[in-house]
């Protein structure tokens, strides 16, 4: 399987040395056998249609801080020009989340399908602001567009939710969908104000330097969209959601909540009449009233009840293995066509 | 696709009811069009190549007893001489439990492999058994064995399980895995005497009338050595597996875990060294310290951490519609090959 990959960060990365280390076990356990054909970062690419000597591009990325400087395969082409040059299966989209208009990923996610690339994002941009016509464009053209790390990074939120509908149908969807607001409203529970426990999230990487999209609400909106169209069938975007974030919540808040038995969290819910992200006190013997930085969705079934799925969210070896997962389908979708 | 039901209680009814409601749904949603070409129960069966009528069906069982009574299909026939007589793809086994030998579902599912069936089963007697043999007869043959109402009801354990693991390793397996004890643990907690529990549980319809398996933590053990073979690729039987219930516990212990912020569950867990089943205090706060007949599954993941999924366990229903999921991935299985 040919594959570029777009965005080399951390997620970008993770995933490079991922498929280094694991490469046997792929082959072996899914007879996945993965040839990098590019990797592109902001400042270039590296090219090789033999495949990439993925420890070289590591190097070079970690010492130059960026591919374009590998020894005969890096350039300065961008991803559009790259994946008109390369046979390539599959597009792996990583770059960063952008709400105002999903660019860069937006246009290498349509480029890729207009070319005939299945893709894997594991940016949430495009999908929030397009995912209706992201989703037909694919489909339209029997490719596949998968984006498990989008939501719940390593946690197989979506694969989870996929299976409980089978013979079933969801009506509800409610998740703790962001790990950084979640230690942010649990350290508060425990005392701390909410910069002091802000800065301790931002201490323990959990939060980025700028948390905006985090306590805003926004990246939570962000998975709910994803969510909402893919487990509900509902076509929404981003703005179809009303936000509230968490910097209005006060300790005071919290504290009347903890005396109630209640627990204040940061929570997206999706049903049949509306869509929204609001903090709630929820009972403290909720499964979804997780601790710290862990995320949580719970499903509604028609037939067979509430079922929850918890465990730590997103981090970039979490996100890289979500990208292999979503490969590993792929892969069984070739060979069935 | 042409299927065979052995055993006609609760759940190979459920099941029948479930293909009549479902039945424009399973076939847009999926292309799953099922026939029922014979139902099978203690006393006889009903056959038809063209395919049962399941209202009659469900009518003569609960007027007569028996399906055997079936105008015009009904016979004296058992299973084994059924499915040699009909053309069918797949056995849905779903006779009761039993732990001694397996019987009658032992004999059932391995006649039906032998004959070119695949096996969908919610009988976990014959897997608690034998499940190494199981799988091997049928991998050899290249046939599905599907078993996801064994573990969980409705609640999709295996399948979550599985997917965790792609592109990652499972090194250890935790679950609340038996509704009925976590209901009279946590009823006990409550302040109620084990006696006065286990009645509730039974008036509730949560424990069968006779609870031995439950309550000596046997079915508990089954199902653990379901997912350990399945989740973690050992290969074992129910003798490998150290076994204690939970009727010798106090309402003293639970008083006294309760005040030390711990909750007593009976838990099944499966690691590199060991398989037991056996009541842990553990913390309130863990994802698997739920509450009443709910159940859950911890999964400890090389790379991506402790993953839980918690829902309510098996019922008729339940059941029922995890027989569906596993008829949709035995098409999905058809088509591909």
């Amino acid at each position: 399987m040919n594959i570029v990959v777009a965005g080399f960060g951390t997620v970008g990365q993770s995933f490079a040395q991922l498929l280094l280390s694991h490469k046997e076990l792929l082959k072996k356990a899914y007879g996945l056998v993965v040839k990098v054909v590019a990797a592109v970062d902001s400042k270039g690419a590296a090219v090789s249609q033999r495949g990439l000597d993925l420890e070289l591009v590591l190097k070079y990325k970690r010492e130059h801080g960026t591919v374009a400087k590998v020894p005969s395969a890096g350039c300065e082409m961008g991803l559009t020009e790259v994946i008109q040059g390369v046979e390539a299966d599959v597009l792996v989209e990583a770059t960063h989340t952008n709400l105002t208009n999903g660019e860069p990923g937006m246009t290498h996610i349509i480029k890729a399908l207009q070319l005939g690339l299945n893709v894997v994002t594991v940016n949430k941009g495009p999908l929030a602001l397009a995912m209706p016509m992201l989703k037909e464009m694919a489909e339209h053209r029997r490719l596949a567009l998968k984006f498990s790390g989008t939501v719940g990074g390593g946690l197989p939120v979506l694969a989870f939710a996929k299976e409980c509908v089978k013979g079933d149908r969801a009506v509800k969807v409610e998740g703790i969908l962001n790990g950084t607001t979640n230690y942010i409203l649990t350290r508060m529970e425990e005392g701390l104000k909410f910069e002091d426990a802000l800065a301790e999230a931002q201490e323990k990487g959990y939060a980025e330097r700028d948390p905006t999209l985090d306590i805003s609400g926004m990246d939570t909106a962000c998975k709910l969209v994803i969510l909402a169209n893919e487990v509900l069938g509902k076509r929404v975007t981003l703005r179809d959601v009303r936000v509230e974030g968490i910097t209005k919540i006060k300790p005071e808040d919290i504290g009347m909540a903890k005396s109630l038995g209640k627990a204040v969290r940061l929570l997206g819910v999706a049903e049949e009449s509306e869509v929204f992200v609001k903090p709630l006190a929820i009972d403290q013997s909720d499964p979804l009233a997780v601790k710290y930085n862990y995320n949580a969705v719970a499903l509604t079934l028609e037939n067979s009840g509430r079922h929850t799925i918890t465990g730590k969210g997103a981090g970039g070896r979490e996100t890289a293995t979500a990208i292999i997962r979503d490969l590993i389908s792929i892969k069984e979708r070739l060979v069935m066509t």
